[in-house]
């Protein structure tokens, strides 16, 4: 199978962990929690306590710090049996607004790769979470002017993705989605037909990795340092998917 | 001044306490939560207290039910100098998940007005809050394909509308908007010289309150039950909107 770059008249980029750190934010934030519970619990017990309840939490909460936040309180709680303290309480609560308040760091090139491709694409961001966390780092990035439109979601599913193109008269065969995910920002692009470019981050939280890896359909670059094999790739005429650009 | 009804093309409606019930679920769950804190402290400095966390929170959290929260165990934490045990604040989560999953109880007449209104007129939410949150609530409804658009913003400012009509090249002389917050309904629509149509509810939240009412440029409706009325308005070729409908 093969796609063809030479259609692509939109490319949409996932925000976190593409376009700017953030898992590293919450590893971080995890780590300090994980330091606040280990007069109660060992480490791999708390972490991994942890990642169950944000999971379950998820169709309540959603992603995002606040969520997020709210799952260390529960997990804080259950694992402690109601001892907490409540002033152990008020450092994970000043965790979230530490969170919430980081910089925006943009990760290399991004600038770069905006710039060379502004005017000769239509450009999206399309990021899920909460929505006034994600449009605070859109204007703190300095690179919000750069996109047509942003969308914000509460999950990236194929129907999100859908509902996106048509919203915008965009065609399957026009779009390209770039980003670090393959749940949220390859997998769903794929099932609707687009295409999707991965850019793997140094770390992805667990909950988002794929183990079955054997539908490796899609291309695959290092970094966005690579902007002159990405813009190679978009000039191309056809381009054998199968096999990864680096 | 008088405003033409003749011209409105488009009709969008808030959601929260303008299509459904949504600030009695919070004032129960404030209830709850100040008869949780009154072994502490007496229910007015409680209830003062929270108002000014929220309040101070919003630049951080946003508008929603995890955002409140957030500031209830941030209040609880505070007014117990940290001796809130881990129980309680368990209560306090608690809470928030029995709010998330609260029904959706559509106001009088929401369904029959909406009916009335398809077909004649675009119909959007424009509504603001967490993104999953308002979703679901929509989700829930069983009105969510009346509409044409769903539009949720972390914040109703006259920017924020100028961005929904631009994106679907809505022009102002054809816009109403009818919503229950003059604060988020009314007056940021009226800014943009859109038309506004309030409708008070029972009880709305002391943020959202707009002291300052020598600016009397609305119609007001009682409710939607007055369809008839709603429809008699729009039908209107002018209307002189320094006096209220009812």
């Amino acid at each position: 199978m093969t796609i063809s770059a030479a259609n692509i008249q939109t490319i949409a980029f996932d925000a976190d962990d593409t376009l700017w750190r953030n898992e590293d934010i919450f590893i971080h934030a995890q780590d300090e929690f994980i330091n606040l519970l280990l007069p109660y619990h060992d480490e791999n017990y708390v972490r991994s306590h942890l990642a169950e309840v944000q999971i379950e939490n998820l169709q309540h909460f959603g992603y995002g710090i606040k969520g997020f936040t709210l799952s260390m309180i529960e997990t804080a709680i259950e694992l402690t049996e109601g001892r907490i303290t409540g002033s152990e309480i008020h450092e994970i609560m000043q965790l979230a607004k530490c969170m919430l308040s980081s910089p925006v760091e943009l990760l290399p090139n991004v600038a770069k790769v905006l710039s060379a491709l502004q005017g000769e694409y239509r450009l999206l961001v399309i990021t899920k979470g909460d929505l006034l966390d994600q449009e605070s780092k859109l204007a703190r990035s300095g690179i919000a002017d750069q996109f047509d439109t942003i969308e914000i979601v509460s999950n990236k599913t194929a129907d999100a993705y859908q509902q996106i193109l048509q919203r915008h008269a965009i065609f399957v065969e026009n779009f390209l989605m770039v980003g670090n995910s393959l749940k949220s920002d390859i997998l769903p692009v794929l099932d609707i037909g687009a295409q999707a470019l991965h850019i793997p981050y140094h770390s992805t939280w667990e909950h988002e990795q794929v183990t079955d890896y054997t539908l490796l359909r899609y291309p695959q670059l290092a970094s966005l340092r690579d902007i002159e094999q990405l813009l190679d790739w978009l000039q191309q005429p056809s381009f054998d998917n199968h096999k990864a650009i680096l």
